[in-house]
C-alpha cells in the first residue's frame, strides 16, 4: 500500500527551512505546517518576498564588508563619519552592537570571522588583505581592534598587530574588564586579572 | 549622530522570520544574518521559492482538511483507499504520523484542533460541521477517533460521539495503553489504568 506524505510544496518548504541556524528537521516541519495551516495567509507571502529581496539585493560592502544594498554600505557612504578611524570586528552583527551604543563615529572593517587554525580558517579566509589595502591607501590614523576577548579573538588581534607594524597608524583595542552592572563576585579570574591590569588612574 | 542598522532587505527578513513557531527576535536576526553572509547564495533563493509556492498552492483538502495542492488531497483522490473508513485526527501532521505506519487504508478527517473552552475554541471553530455533512452523505461505515489521549482530546471525542449518535455508523477509538518498548515502571497511573481497562482476551 502506498503511504502518502505532505504535498510537494510543503516538502520543499521543510527542505528550505531545514539547516537554517537553530532549525532542525522537526522545527522545520512544525514551521512549514504552521505556515500552511494556522498562519495568516500573508505570512508565507511576506517570507517569500523577504527571502527573494535578501537573495537579490544584499551584498557585502566593497569597503568594509558590512551588509550593503548597493556598492557601499550606509555607514561607508555617510558623509558624517570620521574616516580616519577604523574599528575591526569579527562579524557584521558586531557592527550593529557598536552602532547601538551611538557613541562611535568612525568606520568599520568586518573580517568575516576570526583566525582558527583548528577549523582550517587562515588569514586568506578573512578580509585581512582588504584591511591591509585600506590602510595602505592612507587616511587612516587609528585602528581599534574589537574582536572577542577569547583565545581566537586574541590570536586574530596579534596577527593583525604584526601585519600592521610599520604602518604609521595607532593600534588600539577595546577595554576588557568588569561588565556594567555586575560586582566582582560575578567576574571569573581572567576577567578580574584583565580588569586589574587594565586599570586607569582616576583623575 | 545617526546610528546605522541593517539594510532594509535584512530588516524585512528579520520581520518575516520573527513570530514563526519557535523563532524569536534573536533567532530571526541570527538566521537572517546567516542567510545574508555565510549561507550558500542559493539558500535564500530556495526559501523564497518554497514560501512563494506554499503561499500560492497549498490549501486545505475540500473533503478531509489535510493539505492539498489542488481541490482534493492525494489521499482523498486516491482510488486505493477504503472510503467507508474515516479516521478523525486533530491536526494535519497526525495524518502523516498514521500514514507512516503504513497500516491504515481508510480516509481521514482533520478537525484543525480540539475543543478548548478555556482558549475560546468551540465546535464552530473546528471542521466538525464538515464531518457531520460527510457522514450524512452516506457511505461511511466506521469512524475512528484518534484525538490525543488528554482532557481536551477526550472532550472532543465525547462531543463527536454525542453528535454522531443516531447515525448508523460504528464509532471506535484508537487504543490507549503501554507504549511499545517500555515496561510498566515507565507508565503513569492513568496510562496503566487505561491499559488494564482496555485489556483484550488472548486467543
Amino acid at each position: 500500500m502506498k503511504a502518502f506524505g505532505y504535498p510537494e510544496p510543503l516538502r520543499l518548504m521543510v527542505d528550505a527551512l531545514k539547516g537554517l541556524p537553530g532549525i532542525g528537521p522537526r522545527s522545520a516541519e512544525r514551521i512549514a505546517v504552521w505556515l500552511a495551516s494556522k498562519a495568516p495567509k500573508a505570512k508565507a507571502a511576506a517570507l517569500a518576498e523577504a527571502a527573494g529581496q535578501l537573495h537579490s539585493s544584499v551584498v557585502a560592502c566593497r569597503e568594509c564588508g558590512f551588509f550593503a544594498a548597493g556598492d557601499l554600505c550606509e555607514i561607508c557612504a555617510s558623509a558624517d563619519r570620521d574616516r580616519g578611524l577604523l574599528c575591526v570586528v569579527e562579524d557584521a552583527p558586531d557592527v550593529i552592537s557598536i552602532e547601538r551604543t551611538g557613541c562611535y563615529q568612525g568606520l568599520y572593517h568586518v573580517l568575516g570571522g576570526r583566525l582558527s587554525p583548528l577549523d582550517g580558517i587562515g588569514p586568506e579566509d578573512l578580509r585581512i588583505g582588504a584591511l591591509a589595502r585600506r590602510v595602505e591607501k592612507g587616511g587612516v590614523r587609528e585602528i581599534i581592534f574589537a574582536m572577542a576577548a577569547d583565545v581566537e579573538g586574541e590570536a586574530t588581534a596579534s596577527f593583525l598587530r604584526e601585519m600592521l607594524q610599520g604602518c604609521r597608524v595607532v593600534l588600539s583595542r577595546i577595554a576588557h574588564g568588569i561588565p556594567a552592572g555586575t560586582g566582582l563576585g560575578m567576574a571569573d579570574r581572567l576577567t578580574l586579572e584583565r580588569a586589574l591590569s587594565g586599570r586607569r588612574v582616576v583623575e
